[in-house]
């Protein structure tokens, strides 16, 4: 019997999108549940690293840590790459992003406001355009069709996508033409474009 | 023919130590360069993401990301989990340790005095031991014989090791049995003994 599926995350897209995205793109249907803020002091000691995304397998195991959810999920449904090079390029690709993520996080929570517009300014300027610029040669060597590594649909492509959406600087892509028609494979892609056009509008 | 592997990084454990201890422990050799800080400038654009470390292979293919390297290393060795479910406990352990190396990093870097006491007491009293814990509960869970997960030695396993060191916390692992235990089986490892007894001894 196929394995039952509930994901538990806030409702927002934050770390959990990813892991949503995936089991959309893979076609195989898990409970997206969405606690509210007042939920989530009662569930937090329940929760094994007291942090959300948690993904629920049949009920009994929990998986924490959203990037390694996506990997496994990823894994079982076959789209972490057709070898251990093309999973090598995956795993490069997300950790670019990761440090583009890292970088957008630490300008967007700092208090101090000539820190912020400091991190922001180097966010803008040095961290999207090397990412980006890096994320489009990749995306040239290694992918056909617009796909980002291999010629179907895998992890690599749906952290890509997600990642211009958390940066909201998705008009920064435009100038990298790989990165440009790989964004646009992604979204138009029929089972991430339903889901696209219908999960709940939040603003982040 | 066996690929001919070349680490290139600068004299420190830093991001490049985790790939070494990879290397040792499955027995494979590889050319480990260590440059010269002067020798960095004209060496950073002739690297694919102007980082180190990157791994050649065969003298063409340029591999960056320390931790994608790791993982492709581990994946190549047999070093990985020896099912999905495994590879997914090896991953949760990555994201965990990825926390608290990060916490690490922006107390180590932090210019601000104030601020910099305040991130490191966060690291000492909560990400530290909240951290060595879930690790601690996640040995005992997953792990046999003292290994962190599975009966043989992993990527998981290295990797803990690794951050230890990181952090120079070694001492804050005592009051938790199953880490403190892995720690040991680990520094114990034939190859990964030999290997720490014979490294250039480095600050970081």
């Amino acid at each position: 019997m196929a394995p039952k599926y509930k994901l538990i995350y806030f409702d927002s897209r934050g770390r959990a999108e990813k892991v949503r995205m995936l089991f959309h793109a893979a076609g195989v249907e898990f409970e997206d549940t969405r606690i509210k803020g007042e939920e989530w002091p009662a569930l937090k000691d329940k929760m094994p690293q007291k942090q959300l995304p948690v993904l629920e397998i049949d009920g009994k195991t929990q998986l924490c840590q959203s990037m390694a959810i996506a990997r496994y999920i990823a894994r079982e449904f076959k789209m972490y790459g057709k070898s251990s090079t093309e999973a090598f390029y995956i795993d490069e690709i997300i950790e670019t992003v990761n440090d583009l993520s890292q970088s957008n996080i630490q300008a967007m929570f700092e208090k101090d406001e000539a820190r912020k517009a400091e991190l922001t300014k180097k966010l803008i300027e040095e961290v999207i355009p090397r990412s980006f610029g890096f994320l489009d040669a990749q995306i040239k060597k290694y992918g056909k069709n617009g796909f980002a590594v291999g010629s179907e649909v895998t992890l690599a492509d749906i952290i890509i996508f997600n990642v211009t959406e958390a940066v909201k600087r998705r008009e920064a892509a435009e100038t990298f033409p790989n990165l440009k028609a790989n964004l646009k494979k992604t979204e138009e892609h029929p089972k991430i474009k339903k889901w696209l056009s219908e999960r709940p509008k939040t603003e982040m």
